[in-house]
């Protein structure tokens, strides 16, 4: 495995790669990995001759009082994870690699599908997204590119963006890896208390119970969505962001619960924000 | 030589030419080709295995005030000239092809290359510019791409976009082409009526002066475009919208006039708004 810290260096072999032929899976992270990150990882590499894995913490897709500064980084635990699944290679840029002085330019999906959840929460969060996951794009010229599901928002603005720029690639996400008291894998669990960390389940209990009541016949999205809302708001150390019932292609707004759903959910645990989903088909 | 209509087939076309190994030139155009269109497509048919013209009247990069509706269209005329100076591919889509139902994604080069000149006339003319050069490229898979230096505003824009976004296509500008009076040729230049075509000329003679101006030792970049913007003034039929003399790199505002100097100038005669510059190296 190689760890490529260069933005010309990565491209150069990209390039290179792709007129010798050979098909090219990227794994975009912003690193601290888990077994979320090594379930794309190995998809990605059963399905392609080379696998990079970008490691690059996005100053872009973070609000000016987020958590940037402290988001968790171990690039040294990172490369022995991805050296062990079979990355071949780990593009981990500077900052100043990816936006160097003077740096203007931006990739933009306009509409609801960025305006909506953590879109309405994190303003400008999709714009970083989607401007750095074009230049990871055109860096490193994959075939196919892995994301999660659980960040499923981003996954439909990125499947979007794709589709308008008209970029040869193709987005594949893979389901939520989950502990197994059911809590969504993150990044961010580090910075829960041993409290919080118990107190968050109540995302992905509440989220269960909005399925259940699917599976039982519901077909209303606001009843569903009131008792995921409610089950969460009388959880103690819980304050919701957001909690919708939408359609699981574009995030519409749906009057009856009927094809593809997605029941997606945003809290705070003390100072921790989480998010996490459940896309099913009625 | 074959004309190409949908996006997929040519992104396909030109995915397969890449496997091969060949190079790709692009020229993007909006047609009514012109002698400066040719000289273009000239310089590509010569650097590469593979050109392709796109030809695309793009509505995202006119006012709602401009002249999409008018612009001049003759694509069998195009097709003729194209295939004439040796084209391979013309891709040629109609609206729906490069903006679907739906369409939303948008790329813009922020910043004062963008805001001013030609920015500040046509608010919006650059992300339309910069969001179509990036899908053309994306679908037709350039190594080198090709604009006239007439855009001289364009050409800056899409460097920035293309370091920036870390797009692998080399920008390659070439020289104005002019009448034998001096007017720059321009698919607009259709519009003039026989007085106006006259009045033109007071352009590119306003720019001369000012390039002579410097030729004789005048350093003061404030002097020469008021030299300019006096004589455009008083030339009868014709409105100045502005003259600038600024670095021909990025557009800044020179101190004093050394190294690459841009002088360039927008005026209307009659409705008509015409562009014009001179670069040079002092």
């Amino acid at each position: 495995m190689e760890v490529i810290k260069r933005t010309a260096e990565m491209q150069e072999i990209s390039l290179r790669l792709k007129r010798e032929g050979r098909i090219i899976g990227l794994v975009p992270t912003m690193g601290y990995l888990h077994d979320g990150h090594l379930s794309l990882i190995k998809k990605a590499r059963r399905e392609n001759d080379i696998v990079i894995m970008s490691n690059f913490v996005n100053p872009l897709q973070f609000g000016p009082k987020e958590d940037f500064a402290t988001y968790p980084r171990d690039l040294d635990r990172d490369n022995k994870s991805a050296e062990s699944v079979g990355v071949d290679y780990v593009f981990a840029p500077a900052n100043e690699e990816m936006y160097p002085q003077g740096y203007d330019t931006y990739v933009e999906v306009k509409g609801p599908i960025t305006e909506k959840m953590c879109g309405k929460s994190r303003p400008g969060h999709f714009k970083g997204v989607t401007t750095v996951v074009l230049k990871l794009f055109l860096i490193t010229q994959p075939d196919r590119a892995y994301f999660g599901q659980k960040d499923a928002q981003q996954a439909i603005v990125i499947r979007k963006m794709v589709t308008d720029l008209n970029v040869p690639v193709k987005i594949i996400t893979c389901p939520i890896v989950r502990e197994e008291d059911g809590l969504a894998l993150s990044s961010r669990n580090t910075y829960l208390s041993s409290e919080e960390r118990l107190q968050a389940l109540a995302l992905p209990r509440a989220l269960s119970a909005g399925r259940d009541m699917i599976m039982k016949g519901e077909t209303d999205p606001q009843k569903v969505r009131l008792h995921i809302k409610q089950m969460l708001e009388s959880s103690p150390g819980i304050r919701v962001d957001y909690v919708v019932v939408v359609d699981g292609d574009n995030l519409s707004d749906l009057s009856a619960i009927k094809g593809k759903v997605l029941l997606a959910a945003a809290v705070y645990v003390g100072k921790t924000r989480l998010i996490d989903n459940i896309d099913l088909e009625v």
